[in-house]
C-alpha cells in the first residue's frame, strides 16, 4: 500500500455496520464468560458444518487469483483446504479453554468505611482487524474478540474475497445460536471501506493489522486509533568476550536460520572484538552451509567476511537468510548500536559475565531481552499465553508477545452509600486505603 | 493555541538537549531504588535552601505579567509564595516514601527447563511534559519523574519563565549531589522548542500536558507520541427510579458543587421520569441556593427548570456553577446519552436497585463508573495511590487517575542456558509453563 493515498471519510453504509457493531459489544460485553464460550463452540460448529462451502469459495477465490498472476507465495497463504480449516477450528475450541481475561479484579481497596474501589477487566470495545491474504486470520481474529468480550470489524484482501464472507457467514450463522450477539462481527468487503475504518476513532478502539511491513507501517501513519503490530522486528544478538562459543553459535544460528522469514529472526550479530576472530572462524562455515549471506562492517572483512555492509544494512529486515556482521569493542559499542537500530523487538547477549548481562537486560529498551538464548523465542505461545494477538514494539504496555490481555481494560468501579467529597474535606470522614 | 499552527522541524540544539536527557535516562534506569530515593532528597534540599532566590524570581513574573494584563486567575496560579513552594517541597520528600514502581516482577514463568521468563518494570525512558501558569508543576513532575527512573524535558509558560528556570536550576543542583545524572532534567525555554517536543517520537516516550483543555487538546491533536491526560471531563450523574431522593440530592450538589472547575466534577444530571418531579422538587431550590444556574431539556423545563438547555449543552464541560439537566424514560436511555455524549472520565449512577446497578456499570464504558457516591472521588490521592500523574480517558490502559505506575512499561526478559527453539521444534525440549 502506498502511504501517499488519501483516507476516504467514511460512507454512511460503514457508518451504519460499524455503530451494529458497537451496539452488540455494549451487549457482548454483558455476556458471561460460559456465553462467550458457547458462543466459541458454536462458531466452531458452524465453520464445521460449512466446511465444504469455505473450501469451495477458496477454491474459486485461488482460480481468481492465479488468472490474475498473483505469485506462488502468496497463493501459498491464500490457500485454505479441508486440512488448515480444521486445524484452525480445532483452535477455536482451543480458545475457549483459556482463562477469562475478563472479570479479573486488579485491586480492590476500601477507600473509607463503605467505599469501595475495584479496578476491573473489561473489553476494549470494537477492534478493527484489516489483514491481508491468509483467510484463516478470520477465523483467529473473531474468536479472539468474542473470547475476550470485544466486537470486530473485519477487512481482508480482495483475493479472499468469497472465502472470508463464507467464513463470516458461518462465523455469523453459529453467533446466532448463541446469546452474543451475531452483529458481533461483520465483514468490509471493499477497499475504500478498508481505508475509511482508519477514521472511526469513536466506534474502533483498537487496530489490529495482520501483514507485511508496508501495511502496517501504512496503518501507523494513517490513524489515530491505537495500532496493536509493529512493523520492522530488527533483532541483534551480541556476543561478549567472556563467552561459551559454541553455544554462542549454536544460539546464532538459531536465531538467524530456524525461520528466518519471522520477525523475531536477527538481522545482525554484533561480536566483541577479543572472540570475532575466534568466533568468526567457526562461524563463517557454519553459515555458508546453513545458505546465509554474510555482509560485514570493515573489521569483520578483514576477518573473512567478503560482502560489505552499508549503513542501510544495519536498519534492513531481511526476513531471508542474509545476516550483518559488525565488530565492536566494547558492550557499550553493542549496546549503543542497538538502541540507534533495533526496531525494539528482541535483541540477545550471549555471556558468561553476569555483570555484562545485568547490564545489557538494564539498558537495552527493547520489549524482549535475552540473556543465552535464541531471539526465536519471543512469541506468544512459547511464553505460554496460550494465544498471540500480536507482538508490539511500541514503549507502553502492552509490548512484546501480546495474548488475550492486550484486547481488554479496565474499568474503576466505585460503589458507595451516598458518600460525598465535602465529608472528606470538612474531616467529618478519612480514608482508610485499606486493601482487601 | 490555535489548532493551525505549523509544528517546527527540531532545532538542532533541542535535539542536543534531548539526546543529552535520554542519555541521561539509559544511565537512570540503573540507578537503584535507594539512589532514586536519595535523589529526591537531594532535590528536595536544593530547593529549600533556594527558596529565597526562586520566590524573587517568582515576584519578577509576576511583575511582569501584571504588566502584560495578565487576568487574576492565570496570576494567582503563577504565584509562587514560600508556603506554596515548602508544600511543594514537603511533597518531593513524600514521594520518596512511596513504593518504587520499577523493578515490579509481574511474570515469572519457567518456559522449559533452565529457560526463566520474567516480566518486570522498567522507566519508560524520557518524558515530555508541557504545562501552563502553575510553576509548582515543575517541582512535582521533575519529582514523579526521577522516582520513576525517567528523564524528562520540561516545557513551561513563558509567564513562569524566571521561575521555571530557578527552580530547574536548584533541582539540577540537587541532582549534581546525587547518583543520578544532572542531565535527567532540562528545562526548554521558547514556545517553538516547545512546539518541536512533540515530534521528538523517537527521544519522548511520554508526553503529558498539565494545562486548559486546549492544551491539551492541541497536543493530542498534533504528535504521534502517546499523550496522557484527557481533554474535556464530561462527566454525568444519572438518578434512578428507585432511589433514595435525599442522598442522591446530596451526591448531586457534591459532584456539581464541591469543586466545580475540577474535571471531575458533573455537567449533566440525568433524571428518571418517574422521580424527575419530586426531585426537581427539592433539588431546584437547593441548586438556587448553592448558586447553581441550571439548563434544562423540554420535560424538565415543565417540572420548573427555567432555561432552556440545547444540543451543544450535552457536550460542554462548564468548569462552573452550571448544570445541564435531561429526563429521562428509562435506563437505557440514560446509558445511550453518557454513551453518547460522555468523555468517557467518570459517570456516576444513584439507585437502590442493584440490577439497574450492575447493567450501568456493565455498560457505560467511561475510565470510572460510580455507584451511589459522588463524581467527585475520581482523584490519585483518593484512590490512594500516593500520587497523581494525571487522569487519562483513553480506552487502553493506563486510564483513569493514573499514579506513579502511569510512567513505567515493562520489559520481558528472558534467561537461558544456550537454549534454542531448534530443540522445541524436533521434539527433543518441550515447554513445561511453570509458574514460579
Amino acid at each position: 500500500m502506498e502511504s501517499k493515498v488519501e483516507i476516504p471519510i467514511p460512507s454512511s453504509e460503514l457508518l451504519i455496520r460499524a455503530t451494529a457493531v458497537k451496539q452488540a459489544s455494549v451487549l457482548l460485553a454483558q455476556n458471561t464468560d460460559d456465553q462467550r464460550k458457547s458462543a466459541l463452540f458454536a462458531m466452531a460448529d458452524a465453520l464445521s458444518s460449512s466446511t465444504n462451502e469455505i473450501v469451495d469459495a477458496n477454491q474459486e477465490d485461488l482460480k481468481r487469483s492465479k488468472k490474475a498472476g498473483l505469485n506462488n507465495a502468496l497463493l501459498s497463504r491464500l490457500k485454505l483446504d479441508h486440512n488448515k480449516l480444521d486445524n484452525s477450528i480445532k483452535a477455536v475450541r482451543q480458545l475457549a479453554a483459556l482463562e477469562d481475561p475478563i472479570g479479573i479484579t486488579q485491586l480492590h481497596r476500601e477507600l473509607s468505611n463503605g467505599l469501595y474501589l475495584k479496578r476491573i477487566t473489561v473489553p476494549l470495545g470494537v477492534l478493527g482487524v484489516i489483514f491481508e491474504s491468509r483467510p484463516d486470520a478470520v477465523i483467529q481474529i473473531a474468536s479472539l474478540a468474542i473470547r475476550s468480550g470485544n466486537g470486530a470489524i473485519l477487512k481482508g484482501g480482495s483475493e479472499a474475497k468469497f472465502t472470508n464472507e463464507a467464513l463470516v457467514q458461518a462465523l455469523r450463522k453459529g453467533l446466532k445460536l448463541s446469546e452474543v450477539p451475531e452483529d458481533s462481527i461483520c465483514l468490509l468487503t471493499t477497499r475504500k471501506e478498508s481505508l475509511s475504518l482508519l477514521k472511526l476513532e469513536k466506534m474502533v478502539d483498537l487496530i489490529v493489522p495482520r501483514g507485511s511491513n508496508e501495511l502496517v507501517r501504512f496503518i501507523q501513519d494513517n490513524t489515530r486509533i491505537p495500532v496493536l503490530g509493529h512493523a520492522d522486528g530488527i533483532c541483534h544478538l551480541y556476543i561478549d568476550s567472556d563467552v561459551d562459543l559454541k553455544q554462542a553459535l549454536e544460539i546464532a544460528i538459531d536465531s538467524k536460520c530456524q525461520y528466518p522469514a519471522a520477525c523475531n529472526a536477527i538481522e545482525t550479530l554484533l561480536l566483541h572484538e577479543n572472540i570475532a576472530p575466534s568466533f568468526l572462524e567457526l562461524a563463517l562455515p557454519a553459515f555458508k552451509k546453513k545458505g546465509v549471506s554474510i555482509v560485514g562492517d570493515e573489521r569483520s572483512q578483514k576477518l573473512g567476511v567478503s560482502s560489505n555492509a552499508d549503513e542501510s544494512d544495519w536498519s534492513t529486515e531481511y526476513l531471508d537468510l542474509k545476516l550483518a556482521i559488525k565488530v565492536v569493542p566494547s558492550i557499550e559499542e553493542a549496546i549503543s548500536h542497538i538502541r540507534r537500530y533495533s526496531s525494539r523487538h528482541t535483541d540477545a547477549i550471549a555471556t558468561n559475565n553476569q555483570n555484562s548481562a545485568q547490564k545489557f537486560l538494564l539498558s537495552v529498551d527493547s520489549s524482549g531481552v535475552y540473556h543465552n538464548c535464541s531471539t526465536r523465542f519471543a512469541d506468544g505461545f512459547r511464553y505460554g499465553f496460550g494465544a498471540e494477538v500480536g507482538i508490539s514494539t511500541q514503549t507502553l504496555p502492552p509490548r512484546g508477545p501480546v495474548g488475550l490481555e492486550g484486547l481488554v481494560t479496565y474499568r474503576y468501579f466505585l460503589q458507595g452509600e451516598g458518600h460525598i467529597v465535602s465529608d472528606f474535606a470538612s474531616g467529618e470522614k478519612s480514608f482508610t486505603h485499606n486493601d482487601l
